[in-house]
């Protein structure tokens, strides 16, 4: 890995979020990033190689900053799953909910006219959908009986993404703050009786109706 | 309203759909329509102007193809809840989930680069949400006391969102169908004890674990 591709992937990645793909042009990322034309083809043979390494880039941030510190600690399966949501509101929150998810973005903008991304991209959300799957079957002996794990695991993805979209329309985290306290509502009302509600507030204003 | 003008409108809607906005141009919209340059400027003053005249199109569908027949009926507010949720997910299914949502995809595209448009499905989205508030209202003295209305409807609209963005990148209808399901269990779940449940399947399997 040189330097030069690094700071030529950070700076696509960057406009892509907030551009789209389409929208980005070589031109954009040279001027951005102060390189030449010749830099560029020397590490990418198109654009389109360069928006697989802005989708690979972006997995390896996602799995860095946000879900190794939390999956390498020692809380439950559950526990886990909330302070993903958490953190991913968090996120939003810090961008002032510019930019949104890259992935969801060129989910929306490429599915339909690039079948590359489209199969990258499917494979990255199955693979969410893979993991929160997997915390869920960690939980299950708290959860009620029948539970479709890994419909519930999809359902918490697309919740995710719409939350995520309302906010970036709005440009205001609180409709995506509104999801992500309802999807725990929704994961908690999924526990057996008994068990003590996690990452729910203690206001009773902010609590849930299914506590 | 000329016929010309709806012609193009109807076009535009069309490729903006499955391409996008950016990644549409005036040249794809004349060359599919059949019209030349000067009918396009004659009607619209740019691509921006044919861009609102896109929504306000698919706003117009939207109401009179699902949401009238539904809202028009003799249904209960649940009950018109569930058939749209229903209808959303035909809709998609019909389109072999190409496309998805247009106000969706929009609200991806441009939020970050185009205020305007920005407003404009800002607009949008909580025109729905307050849709989806009044049938929840309507549905109150069979709901648990406590419930967010508000919060419920924007986790509605998020839901739907998502689960299309999943159908449209797996280009296949069961993620959204998962989705709708879900969603379907959660708006049961938050009926008093004793209310049949309404919209589920009766198939145990397919049944959700809250009931």
């Amino acid at each position: 890995m040189s330097a030069k591709r690094d700071h030529i992937i950070e700076v696509a990645s960057e406009l892509v979020h907030i551009k789209g793909f389409n929208n980005t042009s070589v031109e954009d990322i040279l001027h951005r990033s102060g390189l030449k034309k010749g830099n560029f083809y020397f590490y990418f043979k198109s654009k389109e190689e360069l928006g697989f390494a802005v989708l690979e880039h972006q997995i390896e941030q996602f799995r860095r900053h946000c879900l190794s510190p939390i999956l390498e600690s020692d809380d439950t399966g559950f526990g886990k799953l909330v302070r993903i949501l958490d953190a991913l509101e968090t996120e939003q929150s810090k961008t002032n909910c510019q930019g949104g998810c890259l992935f969801g973005n060129m989910a929306l903008e490429l599915s339909d006219v690039h079948e590359g991304f489209r199969k990258k991209l499917q494979q990255i959300f199955a693979g969410i959908v893979e993991l929160f799957y997997r915390l869920l079957q960690e939980a299950s002996p708290d959860l009620k009986e029948g539970v479709n794990l890994r419909e519930v695991s999809q359902f918490i993805v697309a919740g995710i993404e719409g939350g995520i979209m309302l906010a970036k329309v709005h440009r205001n985290i609180s409709p995506m703050r509104q999801c992500v306290r309802q999807l725990k509502n929704y994961l908690n009302a999924l526990r057996r009786r008994g068990q003590t509600p996690i990452g729910i507030p203690n206001r009773p204003s902010e609590r849930g109706m299914l506590q």
